[in-house]
């Protein structure tokens, strides 16, 4: 099994690893330290060498930090930990604090007597980050001071950073040559006359060198950092180890990761740098250079987020192979008796069944099945202590995915378990209509994500209702399931290009009682021409990605407008005709009655 | 008649008057000139005094400016002018240059030899708009320098500066008294640790102050500069003559508007200004005295935006007004034969009756009558020479409103004459769609325009079609017919509040062909609590507060759905029961046939 249901955190080692802490930042003379869910390469997974904040606190969740101070340690945590926060730390010495309601310099200042000084690992620490503290620091006496890092001084057992072998990524799957995306990332530097660009994201350096790895689990990374010139040439600071596998490149250098400072420093000319990903100890270096920063965006975001023909194609095909699998576990699901079937039974039999199509490499993500008032927690991670068992009347929200080499995959069904209240299926239908209304739209070109996402929430906002989470985040291509910089959300302001691939994944959530979320991927494209549409504007519409039938038994098709119907059911019959031939009799016949009209 | 219909442009006189204020260049040692369309309270209407850019070239347009060098005038005129500036100026001496889409700057490179200074007026150009010029001009030679007007040098005949009186706003109108609402902005200063705040905009200081006035035409408004200070005191600099009907009040020091620098440069303290309304020369005369200048919000912009109760109901009335005299027009517009009437009869028709309401104050801006090819020009005004005769088959765009006592009102309607085609009732159609989506609309509390505006766009773009302006813009009370901050646009980031009125207006235009909008004012209000709606959640929505029946023959009522089709009955239902008894014979007897259900 990718996943596990471990409860994988004991609050009791807390306190003696705190203390330890207090003792460094005595000897370092400071009055506390921040420790991040981060590595140097802001992944949303880490690496066992990087879970400091877990080590430290006993909290797992993927996003917070904690900042401890000699007389108190806050463990920042999001709406979505509150509650796993306080059954993992120790309350005696950490203190849960709300965030972002509380930012980490609000507290420091209610926190910190006059003169503070707060150390930080300026490897784990973005100059955005930075900046961001730096400013709202600003009129007070707190400063921040980069440091090494305290806790690998006294994290003895610290597992060591990962030294997986990178495997090429074959053309047949990636559809441009690593060469030709070079040649296209260094002329873009031409024109804005820089000299080179600093690459520290993974998924960037994956796509450039069309390389994937597993330095991390759940996305196919290899770890390193890049210096991409303006002849295209790059610079690879990587473990030689990793990259032996893949032969020798005359266009690239191959240097161990404790030359990337040295070399920076050398750098002359301007040198671009995303000040939202690359740590501020590259910043350091670079600006003790002769180089000058030209802040502005990893010249690969786009390029990566604008999938080719090829991947696009793949992308497809994964869908397809991932479709079957989800198809023959809610097929399955169905022919359980209530009472009988848990939340992680859910899980494992998904899991089984995406490993039976030969084609999974990993799960894109630990599969969400929550059922109940468990439904009802956003990112709900099920264990053996919580798990529950399907009753009649439940929702079960199964949210999941897979990496195949063709493409990343993420998936939400809600699932009626037995008979469904009244209320449930109303709101589910609101969440349709929304999900509908996105999948139908057309815009035109040069909108972003904010500009369209209310679409999507309106048939919720007339019945006083909402959710609190983005419409949509942008997918990787064989890579990180959450990829930007595109995304459905009222923040996002990324002109939506075609071949962006965005996640469509309204909600509703009734907390201590269900949850709801429907959830396709889409992928942007230039909209066909209408009779009577206007010659001089460029349009783009979403072709839907994702074919697996959406719950019948959960729609009030009373309130679905002919729109919206029309919609359903053609969505039905392309899956039933995607899928058809490519399951067992069993999820054969479950598709057919599955996809009625409504 | 309030509006005129006469050419007012000659380009005959642009070339002399540009050689005389190329001379001045000389003299002044400038390289150019900045003229621009504005006074220096940044009014969409100026007063004859402040036209220097019509004198000057011609232009006769709402909004643009005039850059003249030596070799090379610019004038710089928005989409809606491109036509229109061509026969209005000398195209021998002046350039007409697209903008934005070329800035200022961007011209300024092509045309001026390093080194070259421009000179401006700093009573009209605001700080903000400085800042984005000499942002702009980083990295070149050409810089900006305050001058002395140019213009009014060489402008024998100039005529003199507004100087009529100010009339005091009665309370049962606006709700509150002055000294209220300078108490309360003033608690506002103290809050955030400012001593003063400087008040350029007139209809700040008119809503401040529970004055009025007409110092420019349409919008009734006294053109003053004060200072707000943290005791509520006020400084007013006016000519005392405009403000002598009002009687003393010991809180407001008036004096003439000469002593508005000498007392901004005596002052201390943190002074709050503005710097998207405030000019550069307040900005200067503040930098050189002990002041601190902090930047913010006019601290009436906010308050004046969120109306009050009695407000609202004033507004309520004075749409209840207008409509009577607009469904007047209506019914005799729908009793003339077709090829009889023309655009300017349609205006002078519904000026008639708005004034027969013994009501009206003004109109609150030039009628826009446009039929067929007319309705695409958005802000069309007819002229003699423009007038077209209504023709069977064509659309009439009629966007037009009323300046009360007890508000202001802005209504569109698009009329059908004749037997219009199919094309036209779709296109329509949609149009309705989207204005029955914001009309419904129901959103959390917190979001902005730009969070909600597309859905009043979405039946369009499904289409393939869209139109090049925002859905609505705020709305003063008996003050601005456009007044933000609030807009329902892409591009506002203010959040919408209860009292907040804002225009909902979609549109469109197919140019040389027809044009379509539709538009009624609303009233942002709390969302009444519906069942099942979420408990936790702050909701808003719009009362809607203009009741003119929509053209049914215009409708294609197949197209509507379920809820489209009750909100149109139930709107209509509104109209016929608001405006019964208040029409004459044949009018009622209109309505009554206009407001049957579809």
């Amino acid at each position: 099994m990718f996943q596990s249901f471990d409860t994988t955190s004991d609050p009791s080692q807390g306190p003696a690893r705190l203390a330890a802490l207090r003792a460094q930042l005595s000897s370092a003379k400071l009055d506390g330290f921040i420790i991040p869910r981060a590595d140097a390469h802001q992944g949303e997974y880490v690496a066992a060498h990087d879970e400091r904040l877990q080590w430290l606190t006993g909290f797992t969740g993927s996003a917070g930090f904690c900042c401890a101070l000699q007389n108190d340690a806050g463990v920042f945590i999001d709406g979505r930990y509150r509650t796993q926060v306080k059954s993992q730390v120790d309350l005696e010495q950490f203190t849960p604090v709300p965030w972002p309601e509380t930012s980490l310099v609000d507290w420091l200042k209610t926190q910190c007597s006059n003169g503070a000084e707060i150390g930080f690992d300026p490897w784990l620490m973005t100059k955005g980050q930075l900046e961001a503290h730096e400013n709202a620091l600003n009129g007070t006496d707190i400063t921040l001071r980069a440091c090494a890092n305290l806790v690998d001084i006294i994290w003895d057992d610290q597992p060591a950073p990962p030294l997986t072998s990178a495997f090429a990524y074959s053309i047949e799957y990636s559809g441009k040559s690593s060469p030709d995306k070079r040649r296209d990332c260094a002329a873009d530097l031409v024109e804005k006359n820089e000299n080179a660009a600093v690459i520290t994201l993974p998924d960037s350096l994956c796509w450039l060198l069309n390389i994937r790895g597993s330095d991390v689990s759940k996305t196919p990374l290899v770890h390193g950092f890049a210096i991409l010139n303006d002849d295209a040439r790059v610079q690879l600071f990587i473990a030689p180890s990793k990259v032996e596998a893949l032969g020798p490149d005359p266009s690239i250098d191959i240097m161990p990761p404790e030359d990337f400072l040295p070399t920076l420093s050398k750098l002359t000319g301007k040198v671009r740098c995303d000040k939202t990903s690359v740590p501020v100890a590259v910043i350091d270096a670079l600006n003790a250079s002769d180089a000058e920063i030209s802040y502005g965006v990893d010249p690969c975001a786009l390029p990566k987020a604008r999938k080719n023909p090829v991947e696009i194609a793949g992308t497809r095909a994964a869908h397809i192979t991932d479709a079957t699998a989800v198809c023959e576990l809610l097929c399955w699901l169905d022919q359980q008796p209530a009472n009988t079937t848990s939340e992680i039974d859910v899980v494992t039999q998904l899991e089984q069944r995406r490993r039976a199509t030969n084609a999974l490499q990993d799960i894109s993500f630990d599969t969400i099945s929550g059922a109940g008032p468990n439904g009802a927690i956003m990112h709900y991670r099920v264990t053996h202590e919580t798990s529950r068992t399907l009753q009649d009347g439940d929702l079960l929200v199964l949210d999941s995915g897979g990496q195949y080499l063709n493409g990343t995959t993420d998936i939400t069904r809600t699932i009626a378990i037995g008979e469904v209240g009244h209320e449930e299926r109303t709101a589910f239908t609101r969440v349709l209509q929304g999900m509908i209304a996105i999948s139908r739209m057309r815009w035109p070109k040069g909108l972003a994500g904010r500009d369209i996402e209310a679409v999507g929430r309106v048939p919720l906002w007339l019945a006083g209702q909402d959710f609190d989470h983005g419409i949509g985040h942008g997918v990787g291509h064989f890579l990180g399931v959450h990829e930007g910089p595109q995304r459905l959300s009222r923040v996002s302001n990324v002109p939506l290009e075609t071949g962006m691939i965005l996640s469509n994944e309204p909600g509703y959530y009734r907390e201590g009682a269900f949850g709801i979320r429907i959830e396709n991927l889409l992928v942007v494209q230039p909209a066909k021409a209408l009779e009577g549409s206007d010659a001089h504007r460029q349009m783009l519409d979403f072709e839907t990605l994702t074919y697996v039938p959406i719950d019948r038994r959960l729609i009030l098709s009373d309130m679905l407008n002919q729109q919206e119907l029309d919609w359903m059911n053609s969505y039905h019959a392309a899956c039933l005709s995607k899928l058809s031939g490519l399951l067992s009799e069993d999820a054969q016949n479950w598709l057919e009655n599955a996809t009625q009209p409504l």
